[in-house]
């Protein structure tokens, strides 16, 4: 029988420390407030926004909904997150993506003021992940991951990490913190050869290649922390992960539930990022 | 017998791609050149001075040395690189590291103008490296790496890569770019637990570690590719890289020399982002 990685408790503490770091702040008058911005109609991000909008006030901060028409103009989007930028009422901006299609994603993302930048949209804030330096905050899936394998005391130093998938706002910079508290990184991707030849012999196996239950027994060691990244909706309505949980359970270590696992404490943590934001 | 990658033709060939594209420039007028900053006395980095200003002249480029004194402020190094972000005549800013104790290099480092960083010294040009988008430029010598992979028509795409060594101007970013190349990627550190083990395996091996001849037989797989990008002068006076050469060239498919491996390209590549730099 596999521990079982909740992200409840993980999420709770962080909870603790965001309300408490509120706390101080709202002494001074201020309320860490985050604003939400929704183009057109985004059902992908809607239950992403209502999960923050209902968990704000339990971390101490609070949310600006901002819905901008679908017709927006790139320079009327651009004016508005400029003047969001300089709204001392609001510490941390979110854009929901995707954007419709004749928006610049790229430019609007970019023009996001940094220390307003609590998902890592910037260049900036990604060069700070890489060089291990504070440049804005870290995207908030992968630090996470992080936050979870800390909670559960999962040693990392030395340890052989496989990260599955290697998108920019989980994978790349998730081998770079894992890498920072100096586990040995193999980062997979869907051109490397025989995957399943690394995934068995890692001591930390992180998937985040948005494939529903692709990680099966065939691909896993004896164990293992599993971490798993991925949630996707079944044919049958249950959720599920990047990891078929049934057959990846047995063999592990130690393995986050899907849903209850990563994404609990993703809220938590962008939330805390909103309220580091207004104390800065 | 491992074939030799030798960093001679490399060179010739961006040097030639450097000149073609200078004399288009010249012919508007700008002339391509790179200011070398060098404060107070730098042994370390005085070979590598030399070999940029004898070589300028044929990428078509030119150089510009800057001696400024050891005891200079922070203060007054900070406005005389500002004075050559906005100098029309200069178009690559390189400054000489490590500097006099006494300066803040980080901010010195980063008040470069993006477009002149011609080495990735700020954090803007290393976050595209990393997102693998086009911001300032690369740092020169893990992309004098890739230009040697290139040139010698050596497979990346779902090739075993280990790359020894974590820092910011060789190992990170050089991981980013073989995996750009769909590579899959492990980087190793000093923190690593049994190398070896890794190494043996590797399609491809980049040594980037800064440790004289590190890697013997012990830590080598048949057929590999092996690239060195140490370079250290041994006590009889002898230059030497990470690998040692002797033992490594036997089991290897090919293997580049120290010296006259990668350190002979990037000399090459610097000056080709100083006239790329011109052009922009």
């Amino acid at each position: 029988m596999a521990e079982l990685l909740s992200g409840a408790p993980v999420a709770a503490a962080l909870r603790e420390k965001s309300l408490a770091q509120a706390e101080g702040i709202r002494r001074q008058g201020i309320i860490p407030c985050l604003a939400i911005l929704c183009i057109g109609d985004r059902p992908d991000a809607a239950s992403y926004a209502a999960s923050l909008i209902k968990n704000a006030p339990k971390s101490g901060a609070e949310t600006r909904w901002e819905e901008w028409p679908e017709s927006i103009s790139q320079g009327e989007a651009l004016a508005r997150i400029l003047r969001l930028n300089r709204d001392p009422l609001i510490h941390g901006i979110l854009l929901l993506r995707p954007l419709p299609p004749h928006l610049d994603e790229e430019a609007l993302c970019q023009a996001i003021a940094p220390e307003k930048d609590v998902d890592c949209a910037t260049d900036l804030s990604l060069a700070g992940v890489f060089a291990g330096k504070k440049l804005g905050f870290p995207p908030a899936t992968p630090r996470a991951v992080m936050e979870m394998l800390k909670y559960y005391d999962i040693p990392l130093a030395g340890k052989k990490a496989v990260v599955l998938g290697r998108s920019l706002v989980v994978g790349r910079p998730l081998a770079m913190m894992l890498m920072a508290e100096d586990a040995t990184v193999t980062l997979c991707h869907s051109r490397t050869a025989d995957p399943a030849a690394y995934t068995r012999q890692a001591d930390i196996l992180i998937a985040a290649m948005g494939r529903p239950e692709a990680v099966g027994a065939a691909w896993l060691g004896k164990n293992q922390v599993i971490i798993d990244v991925g949630i996707h909706r079944k044919e049958d309505g249950r959720l599920c992960g990047d990891v078929h949980f049934a057959e990846a359970e047995p063999l592990a270590a130690a393995i986050t539930p899907v849903p209850g696992g990563v994404g609990a404490v993703t809220t938590a943590l962008l939330l805390l990022h909103v309220v580091e934001a207004a104390g800065q």
